[in-house]
């Protein structure tokens, strides 16, 4: 892909999912359930959410994709992951790893190396996630290093998102300060970057068209918003009005 | 009743609601909760949802009406729907069905069906959730059957919603295309007809006033809306001020 | 402190939060946690909601205050309160008790009676949970007795705010009746006096101040809400912008 595609190619996957509404299925925190469901039906996509370990495998089986979040992360949520990953991986349905806060306890991370073994397609987190999961710094080379390391894509954000597979990068420069400022908006990131695998089979291609519909939506939004209550609405409201003139506007991608 | 008569008795069961403050207890599910809750309120009934066996049946016992949810359905929840439904049970009290996403599990439907036996007084569910509960095509006369076997209302919501009790049947085509974009609409509209049932006897003008509400307060929503994020606001600010003008002129019954 | 200096202090605090972001971690129920969540990232503290025993130790011991709310209240939270106030204890981290519904559950009052053993630098609550816990009508005496037994705060909420330590008391006449119509507002302000407590070491200043701001902020949002939908985004707007000129001019303190 030629990174100056970007925006063209993200419209057209948001269309794509608009059309297909593909199911993705999450296991996530109790805090982001909630904004990360109304995220992914503002996109296109069904989301479902239970972490019975009875039923998991049902749901998983049946969707096109699958979220892993490890914000909260307990017993129950432990087995539903196992559960799931165990159908993901027969019926080879695309999914990402979320491994939230494992820089504030080392349990965490140790668990989230072992969830790194069963192939993620994506793996979105930030710069003290990052560090906590390789051990390097987040400088580019240690991001490429990683990806080729583990056959996933490493989708990281901040002020400045960096997505890499190894051997493409995308560089993107858009979303809004207020992003920071409202809990779950990491979890939902992951969730959207889990619907476009649904619907792009290029993993690299999906991650950096998810964080680029949600940057640019998150931009939108810092317009319109008066602070980061009214900022999460408003960024449902954008990402569900996305199109491809907005995006050729604002994407800001190198 | 006359169904002609329903944007009548809907605002004089709204006045009782906010008179009265029924408590509704909810056995729901994480990502509906909040939205739930702050739907209760506005509608002027008081909410609580603890799923903690030890402690359910003191709440249930001290309820006008009980709502069992299915989402993200776990051993937790099933145990607490046990105590909450043989506390409802002896108190006489009445407890809507919301078998969500059970056509998604065939595990979840058998449970559904086992729960019908506790005598619901209403079961709010779409379309597939119905076929999967009843197996039946969701045409008119597969409501009325359903509902007189069960001898519960049945509330099926969509596009256009149907209430039954098998007797009786009123027609709604209210509501707003944006209600299905956002996560725990149908929760809320199912917690609503509790809370209907809390304040009025006959259940089936108790839950086809609640639909009428929530279907009223939702086409308010949508003109004011930019999108499925300020709708989840726009909808609550509706209902709580949802008065008879508005119902009379915008109900849409037969 | 002299009561009339509070508005001052309210917003010297809260720059303190904004520069020095202290970590407050929650247990906290599901229904409450995304809001408490978004208000804490509001006043410019880092929130965490974990409620794994394994884990929860690690969450605290890096935590500059704690939250233990008692809302749905479950096995997995009781084993996660205790190891959060094992860890809390030792390391002498303030901490907020918030006995939700304990009017409602005798079961939930005796559980809350024992957690105030464990010394927390505050209790918020409402008229009917004073009376459950302490055994008292609310009335200003029955507070300053019950804080000097416990050594804890007692902070008030309801039309007015009342805050005691035994000796001195400040009394709050701000906020919006919309508070009482959106879940959840109560649990919030108790993790905001947890925020305040980790950057303000006087616990009856921390806990006045974090209730002027909230309040203030609620009254700023009931002028802009056009109802308890709307309200909700809008005093985490409001508390987010929220600023020395705003309180001095709206603060009703005596």
């Amino acid at each position: 892909m030629r990174v100056a595609g970007l925006p063209q190619i993200t419209a057209e996957i948001l269309m794509r999912l608009r059309a297909r509404a593909p199911r993705v299925h999450c296991v996530t925190n109790a805090v982001a359930q909630n904004f990360t469901a109304n995220v992914l039906l503002a996109a296109g996509a069904i989301p479902s959410m239970t972490i019975s370990a009875d039923e998991i495998g049902a749901f998983v089986a049946r969707a096109d994709a699958l979220l892993v979040n490890l914000g909260t992360f307990d017993a129950e949520r432990r087995d539903a992951a196992a559960a799931a990953l165990e159908v993901a991986t027969e019926a080879r349905t695309p999914w990402v790893l979320d491994p939230v806060f494992i820089d504030r306890s080392e349990q965490r991370a140790v668990y989230a190396r072992a969830l790194v073994r069963h192939k993620p397609a994506a793996i979105r987190l930030n710069a003290g996630e990052f560090a906590a999961l390789s051990g390097a710094e987040p400088d580019d080379a240690a991001l490429m290093r990683y990806a080729l390391d583990t056959l996933a894509v490493v989708a990281l954000t901040g002020t400045i998102d960096r997505i890499t597979d190894g051997a493409q990068s995308a560089v993107i420069e858009n979303g809004h300060p207020l992003m920071s400022k409202v809990t779950a908006m990491g979890c939902a990131a992951s969730a959207l970057n889990a619907a476009f695998l649904g619907v792009e089979s290029d993993a690299f291609v999906a991650s950096a068209a998810a964080l680029l519909a949600f940057g640019v939506a998150g931009g939108i939004a810092g317009e319109r918003a008066t602070g980061p209550g009214s900022f999460g609405a408003a960024i449902i409201d954008a990402l569900y009005a996305l199109d491809e003139h907005a995006l050729n506007e604002k994407a800001r991608v190198r």
